[in-house]
């Protein structure tokens, strides 16, 4: 029942706002480079507010910019939604985030066309910086929403390197710094489904179509700061520098070997020094340490091993199982700050049931070739909805499990397999 | 004959243009963050103009910006010059260079008080853009001059750190491109002579006040670029990755160790890399390389050795004498751009005559414990002057050897020991 060509259209009409860069000739085949809260983000969200509208909608935009489009339902209550997000990575695609509220647009028009009327209201659902990109907590509005992270903390994020803008003023800079209270109380909703893509290679590799995600891993994003000496480059010998970017460098390589050793994750997507001249070996190192484990314990260890041996690197001391971390020098000082903490999550059952037996109506005697139980390594804002809400999300393939990269791409076929399970999931829960 | 008071206040007269971060309590412990061709360098320029004029000066700026300040001889002809710069690095000290040209000022001054006529000019030169912070070719502009460096390049040096200005754009906006032709042909000098703090331990620790300085080691600038792959932090497991952080990071902590097998340095005091989002691994590093060592040979040795072990960091093969550079994931592609290249120098033997009798003046039989003969790990612009005329240098002290620093220092003492010494071998030059 899902329109294939129209949802494309969709997905792509509001591409137009924050394209990125040029990987191919066709007219879709650009990235999107549309930061949270940007002027192309505000263009967007105007977008999405006048679509939802004009398909019967009341929106209203809560102090973080969520906005939350609902659709009347036979009795009043809280609406199951359709949620996720319209911000890009720097250099994001098409389909991350994007797909998931476009479909929720689909199923609204949808129960446009078809005049159906649902039992409780139904809403689709913007959520705002949910890639954490340009403002470095990701799915902070989801978070606010559900009470984990605080308004306050939250308005006064600043933008990474070493931008100035907070989230408060960038909301306020654009329009979306709305006056309802960004609360599951204030704006109380009864179910969250969001679709989206894999952002991994797991369906694509057995060909299959949907992936009925059962959880989502555990991360923690943090800051790391290295204190050293600024000094000359050509007249201060190794035995006298306090080098922080060498001693960043071994953290960096310390982290992977850690991670890789305990089947977890180690990134750095983020570096800054002071002062940044090719002759000042320099004073301070800053960089971001995103790190994942599919359980919470694993993922608490293996940073209590990095704190452990980023002191021993920082102090040029040998690191247990990586004794060549030694150079000449003197020692640095390391400090944590923690940005951003998301536990492992486990989605509710109802829901799960509720996306299994959408993708069975679809699938038929093929629901088993055509689908997987899957977790999630990335992050989503059903990891805030589901401490508040039963949730839970549906996956898509996307090309070689390509993400967070321009060349980013899920077919259109793909696409309407995703909204038709959202759909069919939505409307079983709105029964319930 | 020099004025310690004196030379002191203009020393700190001129540094209220550019101040840096504060160290100490008192006026002058600041730091200074004088970029060339900032609004600052333009009104310490416009000092040293004004000041050098009211000396009885005739002043000429070439193309580059360099600022030539004349004072008549007796006879017609090039004259003796000292030089230094007035730019400093973004988080620099009140010495490195500043201490060359305010002791060349002072020089004047001690000729206009002593109503002394020297044989031929007598001159004092401020350089532009010596540092090579901003526009990331230290000594740019005497490399123009000596004709090592073509004046287009140098024009269209663009700012580090994706700065999109050029120096030719901002030496108009200061009013610092001058009509004069860049050139040793246009400006001829008769030889050049420069103060400078070691910027080094190694006077400090026997407690002497004057280095003579023989040469200046070799240096290599590279900016390495590391090509990718963006991919989601979360979702890529390490297999799947070309993480150019992780490369670059091995890379660095490579260039330290082989760097020190064999005698030289390697600093990386520059490193960008893209999108630069937490959870997205970057798909492009650059990252500055400041290679040295004391003779050329050396260098090109240890330069062909990083470019053949980077490559094969680059394609994660094993380095034969660190096999443990392996990591999980897939290789990236490197690349090698030269900045600036600067051969070793030895120092005109004449010239070197004049500063160590200079010096046997002022310490007489304490000459042999007061002065050392030593080799500058720094570049100066007395290394571009040495391949067109005799030119020598003068070391002062400076605390604990900390130069590129806020906190570096010198003694009111040993500026004065330096500028006497300058100006007594200027004297000696013009008379030979
Ligand atoms: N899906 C996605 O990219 N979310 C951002 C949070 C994360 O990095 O996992
Ligand atoms: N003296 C000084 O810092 N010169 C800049 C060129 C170099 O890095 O050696």
């Amino acid at each position: 029942r899902v329109n294939k060509q129209r949802l494309w259209e969709d997905i792509h009409h509001s591409c137009q706002w924050g394209k990125g860069e040029r990987w191919g000739k066709g007219e879709t085949d650009t990235g999107m480079s549309r930061l949270s809260l940007s002027d192309s983000d505000r263009m967007a969200r105007n977008w999405f507010e006048e679509t939802t509208r004009s398909l019967g909608c009341t929106t209203c935009i809560d102090a973080m910019g969520n906005t939350f489009a609902t659709r009347k339902g036979r009795q009043q209550g809280p609406p199951t939604c359709a949620g996720s997000h319209l911000d890009t990575q720097p250099t994001g695609g098409r389909y991350d985030g994007i797909l998931g509220v476009c479909a929720g647009i689909e199923m609204l028009r949808v129960l446009q066309d078809e005049k159906i009327e649902s039992e409780y209201p139904i809403g689709v659902i913007n959520w705002t910086n949910e890639e954490g990109a340009r403002f470095p907590i990701s799915m902070v509005a989801s978070g606010v929403w559900a009470g984990r992270i605080a308004l306050e903390r939250a308005h006064a994020i600043r933008e990474v390197g070493g931008g100035k803008q907070t989230m408060r003023q960038e909301l306020e800079r654009i329009g979306y710094l709305g006056d309802m209270e960004a609360s599951y109380k204030a704006m109380p909703i009864g179910a969250h489904f969001e679709l989206h893509i894999e952002q991994g290679p797991r369906l694509e590799a057995k060909n299959q179509k949907i992936g009925i995600v059962q959880g989502v891993q555990a991360y923690r994003w943090h800051t790391i700061t290295v204190k050293g000496r600024d000094c000359h480059t050509g007249t201060t010998d190794f035995a006298n520098r306090s080098d922080a970017m060498l001693t960043a460098a071994k953290m960096i390589l310390h982290s992977h070997r850690l991670a890789a050793k305990c089947a977890s994750l180690a990134s750095t997507g983020i570096l800054t020094l002071t002062p940044g001249s090719t002759n000042t070996v320099p004073g301070t190192v800053c960089f971001s340490l995103d790190i994942r484990a599919g359980e919470d314990g694993r993922l608490m260890r293996l940073e209590e091993d990095l704190r452990a041996d980023f002191g021993k690197i920082a102090r040029n001391e040998a690191v247990d199982d990586l004794n060549d971390a030694r150079t000449i020098g003197k020692g640095c000082t390391v400090e944590w700050s923690l940005d951003a903490p998301s536990e492992a999550i486990k989605f509710d059952k109802d829901c799960i049931a509720c996306v299994t037996d959408s993708a069975k109506e679809i699938f038929g005697t093929e629901f088993e070739n055509r689908t997987q139980e899957m977790t999630s390594g990335a992050g989503h804002d059903s990891v805030f909805t589901s401490y508040r809400v039963p949730t839970a999300m549906i996956f898509v393939p996307c090309k070689d499990g390509v993400s967070h990269n321009p060349v980013e791409y899920c077919s259109p076929e793909d696409c309407a397999y995703g909204a038709q399970v959202l759909l069919g999931a939505v409307l079983r829960y709105d029964k319930l």
